[in-house]
C-alpha cells in the first residue's frame, strides 16, 4: 500500500518574524526507494532559530527552498534504503526537513545514532548543533580564560543555557540576558549564572552594566539588533563578540540601520567574528566527545521543550521568536 | 639665555573634521632639565590621520589635551640628559609633540636612532608607525596568502602605499579605494596595485565590484564610514576586514547610523577587527628588519611630503583630510 507522507511546506518567504502562516501542510505518497537513497521515518523534528535565516529570502547561508518541506534538523530511523552503509532499523540524524518521511541521499545524512547510549532526540539536541555551537564558539572564537566576564544572548534558549554552563565550569563570570522573569530565574537557578537581566525591563542596560564593572571580556551574542547595540560599549579592550544569531532583528530586508561601529572597534581592537556551526565539522568530534561526558555525569542541565505531532511545528517556529520557548523545541512524531 | 620653545597647542577638540583653527601658537620658555627627563630638539613633527582621534572628546585609545602641545610623533636630537641612557648628540624618536623642544620623561621616548643608517626622519616615516601598521596590520590581522584579493582603503597614503606595495610582493591581488585621479595614478603606476578606483567618481562601486570577481579576501580598511559601507558585500566568506582608521567618517558625537552589518558578518563568518599599532610592540623588531631590508634594496617606494616650519602643522593636518597630501606628511623644524 501506498504511504502518505505528510509534511509541512514552506509557503513564502519570511516577511520579518517567522507566522504560523508562512507554511502550509500537504500530503504526498512516498515514491519508492531510489538508487542512492534511504527512506527515513522522522521519530523527532527540530525547531532552531536558524530556521528563521534559512526562511529569508535575503543571502543566507543555507536557504529553504518555497513549496517544498521546510528545512530542518531531524532525527528517524531508515526503513528503507539502496545504500550499503544504512539498513533498516538504523538510527540517523540529519537534514530531513518538517515531514513525517523523508526519501534522502547520503549527504543529507549527519550521522547514525546508536540508540543504547542515550534517548536518540539528543542528537539533534544536547548533542547535535545546539551542544555543538555552544562549545565550539565558545572555545574557539571566545576562547574564555578564567575569571574573565562572558555575556550571553538568549541566554535561557538551547544554545544559551549550555553556553553559561560551560563557561561557569571553565571559570568565568557569567552574565545573561533573557526576555522574561520566569526564564531570568531558569538562568540563575538551573543554569548558574552570576547575573541575568531582563531585556523587557526597564533600566536593564544599566542594571547589567552595574553588574560588569570590570567590563566584558567576551560576548556569546545570538541577539544582535537594539539588545546588542545596549552592551557593546561595556566590551573590553581585544575583547571578543562572537555573531551566533541575530533574533533581536525583525527583518534585514531592507538592511536596518544600527549605530555605527567602526570607531569602537578600532579603539579597543575588538574581534566582532560571526559563527556558522556547518563550516566547523572538524571539530564536532572533541565537542561530542565532551558533551557526551558532562551529559554521561550529569554535570549540564539542558531542558526540552517536546511538543506532540507535525501540525504544532509552524507554531512552534512562530512562539520561538516570542520568546514563549521552555529550552530546545522538539516535535515528536511517533 | 633663556632658549623660548614654540608650540602648537590643542585649542579645541575637533568637531568633525581637524581644522586648522583647532589650533593656536604660544611660546614658551623652557624650564631647565628635570631630574629623570631629557631635553629634546625636535627636528621633523609628524602629521598623521590618527591625530584627528587624538583630538576628539570621545572614548579614544589616546587623547590629546586641551591647552598643551599637540599629541604628535617627532625624531629630534637630545640636547640635555639626565638620564644615563641618552646624552647629549643623541638622535631619538618617540612622542615629543608638536613643539620645537620637548621635555620629557623616559616613556616618552621610543628609540635611538643612528643617523648613520639613513635619513633620520624615516623613523617617524616607514620604519615608524607608518610602515608599522602596514606591516603588521596586514600580516598579522589579514595574513594574505598568495592568489587572494586585498582590498585597500586610503590606497594612496603613507600607509596604504605601504600596504598595496607588501600585498603585492605577498603575492596577492592588491585593489585601491582613493581620493583623486592624481592618487589613483600613483597607485597603478607607482605602488602596484592591479586596480583602483576614485570613490569620487560616480559608478566606482560597481568599476570596483566588476574589478573583483572573486570577491575580497582581506579589506585593510582606514576609511570606515560610507565608503566601507558600499564594499563589505563584497567580503568573501571567513574574510577578514581589519578597520586601522576611520577617515571616511566626519564625526563620531553623537554616534553615526550605519546599515546594521551583524547578519552579513554572521552569513559569512567575517572577522571585524580593529587594529591600533601602540599594542603591537612585540611585533616591532621583526617589522622594522623587514621595513629596513626593503629601504636598503629600494623595493618599496615611499613618498614623504615635507613642510617647512612649525606654523604649518595644522593646515597639514587640515589638509589631510581634505585628502590634499601626498604621501606621509612631515613637518622640517630645522
Amino acid at each position: 500500500v501506498d504511504i502518505l507522507n505528510k509534511q509541512v511546506l514552506l509557503a513564502s518567504w519570511a516577511r520579518g518574524l517567522p507566522q504560523a502562516s508562512d507554511f502550509r501542510f500537504a500530503e504526498q505518497v512516498l515514491s519508492p526507494c531510489k538508487q542512492g537513497h534511504v527512506i527515513i521515518k522522522n521519530h523527532y523534528l527540530s525547531v532552531d532559530p536558524a530556521q528563521k535565516g534559512w526562511m529569508s529570502k535575503a543571502q543566507n547561508y543555507s536557504n529553504a527552498a518555497l513549496g517544498e518541506p521546510m528545512k530542518a534538523l531531524a532525527v528517524g530511523e531508515v526503513i528503507e534504503s539502496s545504500l550499503p552503509e544504512y539498513k533498516a532499523g538504523d538510527f540517523v540524524s540529519g537534514w530531513f526537513g518538517w515531514q513525517q518521511y523523508a526519501h534522502v541521499d547520503a549527504d543529507a545524512i549527519d550521522r547514525k545514532i546508536n540508540p543504547a547510549t542515550g534517548p536518540i532526540q539528543n542528537a539533534i539536541g544536547l548533542l547535535g548543533i545546539v551542544g555543538l555551537t555552544a562549545y565550539i564558539a565558545l572555545k574557539d572564537v571566545i576562547n574564555p580564560r578564567p575569571g574573565q566576564t562572558i555575556l550571553v544572548s538568549t541566554a535561557a534558549g538551547g544554545v544559551g543555557s549550555i553556553v553559561g554552563q560551560l563557561a561557569k565550569r571553565w571559570g568565568c563570570r557569567v552574565i545573561g540576558i533573557t526576555g522574561s522573569d520566569e526564564k531570568l530565574g531558569r538562568c540563575l537557578n538551573e543554569f548558574g549564572y552570576n547575573a541575568a537581566f531582563n531585556y523587557k525591563k526597564e533600566g536593564w542596560q544599566e542594571a547589567l552594566k552595574a553588574a560588569c564593572p570590570e567590563g566584558i571580556d567576551g560576548y556569546f551574542d545570538m541577539a544582535g539588533g537594539w539588545i546588542s547595540d545596549g552592551v557593546v560599549e561595556l566590551l573590553n579592550a581585544r575583547s571578543v563578540h562572537v555573531q551566533v544569531g541575530t533574533a533581536a532583528v525583525a527583518s534585514w530586508d531592507p538592511t536596518p540601520q544600527a549605530p555605527r561601529r567602526e570607531r569602537l572597534l578600532l579603539v579597543k581592537e575588538i574581534t566582532h567574528q560571526g559563527f556558522v556551526i556547518f563550516n566547523h565539522a572538524s571539530r564536532f568530534d572533541e565537542a561530542s566527545r565532551y558533551l557526551a561526558q558532562c551529559l554521561a555525569n550529569k554535570e549540564l542541565v539542558f531542558r526540552e521543550q517536546v511538543l506532540d505531532g507535525l501540525e504544532s511545528a509552524p507554531q512552534a517556529l512562530e512562539s520561538l521568536y516570542q520568546g514563549k520557548n521552555n529550552g530546545k523545541i522538539l516535535i515528536r512524531l511517533t
